[in-house]
C-alpha cells in the first residue's frame, strides 16, 4: 500500500464518489473549546465512506470479473457502497448482511438491485459465508477493509482532508477517525502521510469493541469480548484487519473511546449545530472530540463523520439529549 | 436591482458563506420520477441561506453604520445571519423575533452575541417595533427580504444554483424556492436569469401562507388570512415585499403549494435520502419535488432546502412518517 494506490483511486472516483465538504459551527467549536472541522461522509453517495471503496475496488476488476459480479459482507454501509458501484460497471452484486442491521440499510442495499443474503451475527460466520458463495458461483469477493483497492479507495478521503483542512488553516491537528476494521483510518493516514505530515490520525470506537485501541496499545492484535448487539453496528468488527494493522501500528496516535450514550450526544449536536444525520457509529469520531478533549493536543481537531445511516427510532433517542 | 449587485455580493461573501452542494440522491430521484437536485442551505454558516444576505447588508455598512449596530426582525435564520454577520464585523446586533420561534433559533440567536426583543406576532407588528429601536438607538434596520443588499445576497445561491447545475448536466429546469417574503426567490431568479436562462424559478409555500402564488396569479399583493401558528415558521409572512414582488412577476413561473404533512414527509424524507435536517419551512421545495410532481415538467428539478433549524420535538414528528 502506498500513496500512489490512493491517488490512482482518485483519478477513477473523480465525479462519481463526492468531495464531501469539511464543516465547522460556531456550536460545536464553543462546545469542544477549540475548532472541529467535521469530515461530514454522511453526504457521500450511500450515505458513507464506504462509496468510496466500494468504487475503487469494483473499478480496478477486469471485464470477466465484472461480468460474473462481486459479493460482499457488511453491517449496511459497504453493502451499499459496493451495491451501487457493482450497478453502475454493469455487475451483479450479493451482498451478506446479519439479520439484526439496521432495516433502512438492508431496504436500501436491496434498492440498489443487489441480491441481500441474511445471516445471524453472533453465531455464524460472515467470512465462511461470504467465501462459500463466492466461490460457488464465481464471485469476486469485495472485503469490507482488508482488500488494497477498498484501503485505496478510503484513502481519497483523507486527501480530501489533507487539502481541505490547509484551505481552513490547519496543518496540525489530530484527526479522529471512527473505526471498524480500519480500512477508512490506514486509508486516511496513508494520505495524511503523504500530504499532511501534521496531521496525526488516531481511531476511535465505542466502548466494549476497542480492539484497535488496545491493539496499538498492546502491539498485537486484540479480539472484542463481544461481536454484536452494539448501537454502532456499522464500526463492529472483532479486530483490526491483517492489512490495516500494520498500517495504522505505523502511522496512528493512540485510539480513543467513548461511550454509546456520548456517541448518542454527538449525533444530537450534529443535528443542532450541523444540520447533518450521523449514525451511531459514525458519530464517535465527534463524541470523543467533544467529550475526551483532554486527551487531544492543539487549537483544532478533525474528525469524521463517517454515515449517516440510521433508523429514525435509533435518531429519535440522540435527540432526546438536546 | 441587477446581476452586478449580486456578483459583487458574491465576492464581499466569499470565504464567509459556504457554497453549499447540489445534491443528488438515487432515493429521491426514484420517488419523484425524475431527477432531483437539490441545493443543501441548510449546511450554510448559521444553518440557513439567511447568511448571505446578512453578511452581504452588514458588510455594504459604512464604518459610522458599523459602529452604531444593526437591528432586524426575524423568525429565527436572519436573525442569526444577521447577528453572526454583525458580530464578525465588530457590529452591535438587536434582533426582534416572536416570542413563538423556535427555542433553538432564539437561543442561537442569543449564543451569536445578539440582544433578541421578543414580540407577539398574531399582536405587535414587528415592522414598527423594528423601526422604532432602530431610530431610538440611531441603529441601521436590516429588512429580512425587503432590501437590496439582502436580496443581492441571497441571489448568491442562485450563482451557485446555475454552475452546478449546469456541471450535473442540467440547463432547463424548473427551480423550485420556500418562499416566505421572496428575498431567495427574487434573488435566485436574477441569478437565473443572467446565468442559466433555462432555469426557471418557482416559489413554494405551505397551504394558508400562499400569499406569492395567489399574487403571482391575481397580479397584484395578496395577504395571508392568518400570520402566525402554522408549522412553517420560517416562511410565514403575510404579503409578497414590495422589492421582491415585481422581480417574481417578471422572471418567475407559477408557484406550488404543498401541506404541512407534506413538509414534513419532505423533511423524513431528506432524513433517509440525504442524511440531511431540514425544517419545514425549508422543505416545502422538496416536498413540491416530490409530491406535485404532475405539476412540473422535465426530465430534472431544482429544489432548495432553505434551512434546517428545526426543534427537536418537531423534527420527531416528521421522522414518523417512515
Amino acid at each position: 500500500m502506498d500513496i500512489t494506490r490512493i491517488t490512482n483511486a482518485a483519478s477513477r472516483i473523480a465525479g462519481q464518489a463526492r468531495v464531501t465538504p469539511l464543516l465547522e459551527s460556531h456550536g460545536l467549536n464553543a462546545i469542544a473549546g477549540r475548532r472541529v472541522l467535521v469530515k461530514a461522509e454522511c453526504l457521500q453517495v450511500t450515505g458513507s465512506f464506504k462509496f468510496r471503496g466500494g468504487w475503487a475496488a469494483v473499478s480496478a476488476l477486469n471485464d470477466a470479473q465484472r461480468t460474473a459480479g462481486v459479493i460482499a459482507y457488511s453491517s449496511g454501509n459497504h453493502a451499499q457502497g459496493v451495491a451501487l458501484a457493482a450497478r453502475e460497471h454493469g455487475a451483479p452484486a450479493v451482498i451478506i448482511m446479519p439479520s439484526d442491521a439496521p432495516a433502512a440499510k438492508i431496504a436500501a442495499t436491496r434498492a440498489l438491485g443487489a441480491e441481500v443474503v441474511l445471516y445471524d451475527r453472533a453465531s455464524e460466520s460472515r467470512e465462511e459465508i461470504g467465501d462459500r458463495i463466492a466461490s460457488d458461483r464465481g464471485l469476486t469477493l469485495i472485503r469490507p477493509f482488508d482488500e488494497p483497492e477498498v484501503i485505496a479507495g478510503q484513502g481519497t478521503c483523507g486527501l480530501e482532508i489533507a487539502s481541505q483542512a490547509a484551505e481552513m488553516g490547519v496543518s496540525e491537528a489530530d484527526v479522529l477517525v471512527c473505526c471498524g476494521g480500519g480500512g477508512l483510518t490506514a486509508g486516511i493516514a496513508l494520505s495524511c502521510e503523504a500530504k499532511a505530515p501534521g496531521l496525526r490520525v488516531r481511531p476511535v470506537e465505542p466502548e466494549g469493541y476497542d480492539d484497535t485501541a488496545r491493539s496499538l496499545a498492546s502491539g498485537q492484535h486484540e479480539v472484542n469480548a463481544a461481536s454484536a448487539g452494539g448501537l454502532c453496528d456499522a464500526i463492529l468488527t472483532p479486530s483490526p484487519g491483517a492489512l490495516t494493522f500494520p498500517i495504522m501500528q505505523r502511522l496512528c496516535g493512540p485510539g480513543l473511546v467513548v461511550s454509546e450514550e456520548q456517541a448518542l450526544r454527538a449525533m444530537a449536536a450534529a443535528f443542532a449545530h450541523l444540520n447533518l444525520v450521523a449514525e451511531p457509529g459514525g458519530a464517535v469520531a465527534l463524541a470523543a472530540a467533544l467529550f475526551h478533549g483532554n486527551q487531544i493536543k492543539g487549537d483544532a481537531v478533525i474528525c469524521t463523520i463517517s454515515g449517516g445511516n440510521v433508523d429514525p427510532e435509533i435518531f429519535k433517542r440522540a435527540l432526546d439529549f438536546l
